[in-house]
């Protein structure tokens, strides 16, 4: 049976699908990308069995029939195809016989019956959320939440990000322990008072192809399915509890620090020189009145810095230790906020971190835990 | 005693003269710069023990010294400071202070005394010859050649470039044992009869620092110094006896194939996708009167691909195999010609290949060896 397809169209949808393929795997059938022809469409399907990713285009086609195609060769040699016709003959003998202007090619397949059952979103469920949102909207919560996610397997549930629906908005959290994300996106409003954990990967891939077209999101108790313009991606939820988070933020926070955000992140850029080889990568902050001093010691190499920034500083004076990698990170998603508050209470209190001009249509708010100062 | 510099001007100072620092060294000295202040003028010099690399600036400084400074560490200071006023104390107790608008900083050093004998060009020496080149066509030479290097140490002469001085222009001969580069380049005349074989790292900094300045060549039988405009690259020759590369080049070879450039590149880089198992990566051409058919397998999976591209050739049918990847270095190498000719005699001679159109200032010349054809 055979089909035509266009190249560079074919390799565009593969390309947005193949990022569900995994890399490494022990198991090599995953390494492959399911082709699904029925009706005269071909769906392509790749999946880790922890995400999926779907999509389709049409072809003619005579007969419906389901083949597993090894994901990156395919790929490849369709982009290495250019712009061009490309004829598809799938074989009785387990052979796909590619011809083009340029030549012929054969590649082997197998069996759609020895791929995996795929991550499928349970539609018959009676707990279904459904929500539009525009695709950007979803990319900054994301772009500006995510990074806060713990890497251990020690806690599942923090290796995934937090949906939160709330009456006044969807918030986003984020946290491994050491440093937390919380965003709330008050024009993501919807009936719904559930909360999701959704995996690493469907976020790292999402931040990818979301754009500023509309998406839709289908949630149950176990999975999302993120249906945008021509992809679907559906994602298995993380079952596990997602950590009481508000418990750890404070709330008796009084003290207040303004800061220019570009000029406390260039110095802790060079602070991040001086701190590389505690494990904690420590830098210092004491703070005064109108004055920040930061420093870090390389106690083994015999080196340090030093540095004072000009703040507004409504407290006691107070000498507190970061982690200032994280203290990067942090600001480094908040670059876009000319001026920050830290808010403080202590020493060996977290310290929250608020942008200082308050945004119509989100609520942002980070936190640091501080590391111990041995004096 | 202090000094003070422009951060920016010496950080790209720095960043020219960093590639000498090698990165994974057993000798941890080596990862430090020597800071030589003599006469009011700042002198920086990085070694590997191979090459060595050196530059200066002029400062404001009241007494001589040497001292050895953390290479990386203070490239990485110095760029974050942006384009600032730096002063430089150098206290007695082995410290650098710096001080910026932004801060203080304070970075540990070393005595020269610890830091080994750098590659010096022997000015002493009777046998000293030198040239002017033009950078661009150095680079020229080296770009069009370097990638034929063997990187195996088994025989030492061919990990370096030969650089042949003969009456009517320069030659540049690469070779692994399996592909060769000669490029001679004609408007390179000088007095000299010699011949050298410059090591594999000194070309590859080269061709990051060459540009259309006029540059210097000072050569020994041990050493060659390339003077740039504000930089001197030392590197010591390869002192093994080069191979008789003249020798592997067959002088029968009586038929011609000529074909267009990117048509044949083009073709390898598909073939190269169904060549990934063989440990020859072979792909086999088919020549006839006007037709080339190129084709490769991957036996263990089952996939092929095959070829047809329009040629001219003048001999008698011939099958033949070689490394895919090899063609493709040599092919991408010639990429800015629109047709060459492969010269050929048999399935089993080496094959030359040229550009069709022959250019003033150059004689360029490729050699792949074939691999077997088993039928």
């Amino acid at each position: 049976m055979e089909f035509k397809v266009n190249s560079k169209e074919l390799e565009k949808l593969l390309t947005k699908i193949i990022p569900a393929v995994p890399t490494r795997t022990p198991m090599p059938i995953l390494e492959n990308f399911l082709f699904e022809i029925k009706e005269s469409s071909l769906t392509i399907i790749a999946t880790d069995l922890e995400i999926s990713m779907k999509s389709s285009i049409n072809i003619v086609a005579e007969k419906d029939i389901s083949i597993v195609v090894p994901a990156r060769l395919t790929h490849d040699i369709l982009k290495s195809f250019g712009d061009t016709t490309v004829n598809f003959e799938i074989t009785d003998n387990h052979k796909i016989n590619l011809t083009t202007d340029n030549g012929e090619y054969s590649i082997s397949y197998l069996s759609a019956e020895e791929y995996p059952e795929i991550p499928n979103f349970p539609t018959e469920a009676d707990d279904i959320n459904e929500i539009s949102i525009n695709g950007l909207d979803l990319k900054h919560a994301f772009d500006t939440t995510s990074f806060a996610m713990s890497k251990e397997e020690m806690r599942p549930s923090m290796m995934g990000t937090l949906l939160e629906f709330e009456e006044d908005g969807l918030r986003f959290v984020a946290t491994d322990g050491h440093r937390l994300a919380n965003l709330q996106k008050k024009n993501i409003i919807a009936e719904i008072d559930d909360k999701y954990v959704v995996p690493e990967k469907a976020i790292s891939v999402l931040q990818k192809i979301l754009d500023e077209k509309e998406i839709k999101m289908f949630m149950s108790n176990t999975h999302i399915s993120f249906k945008l313009n021509d992809i679907e991606l559906i994602t298995r939820l993380i079952g596990q509890k997602y950590p009481e988070y508000r418990s750890v933020i404070p709330l008796e926070n009084e003290y207040d620090l303004k800061i220019k955000t570009k000029e406390l992140l260039n110095a802790i850029k060079r602070m991040m020189l001086f701190s590389t080889t505690s494990s904690t990568r420590r830098v210092k902050f004491s703070i005064t009145e109108s004055n920040l001093e930061i420093s870090a010691e390389d106690i083994d190499m015999g080196n340090f810095g030093k540095e004072n920034i000009m703040c507004e500083y409504n407290g006691t004076p107070i000498d507190i230790g970061f982690n200032s990698q994280y203290v990067n990170d942090v600001l480094s998603h908040l670059v876009n906020e000319e001026e920050i508050i830290l808010k403080l209470h202590s020493a060996n209190k977290a310290v929250i971190i608020v942008p200082s001009k308050i945004k119509e249509n989100q609520d942002l708010m980070m936190l640091i835990m501080p590391v111990r100062l041995n004096n």
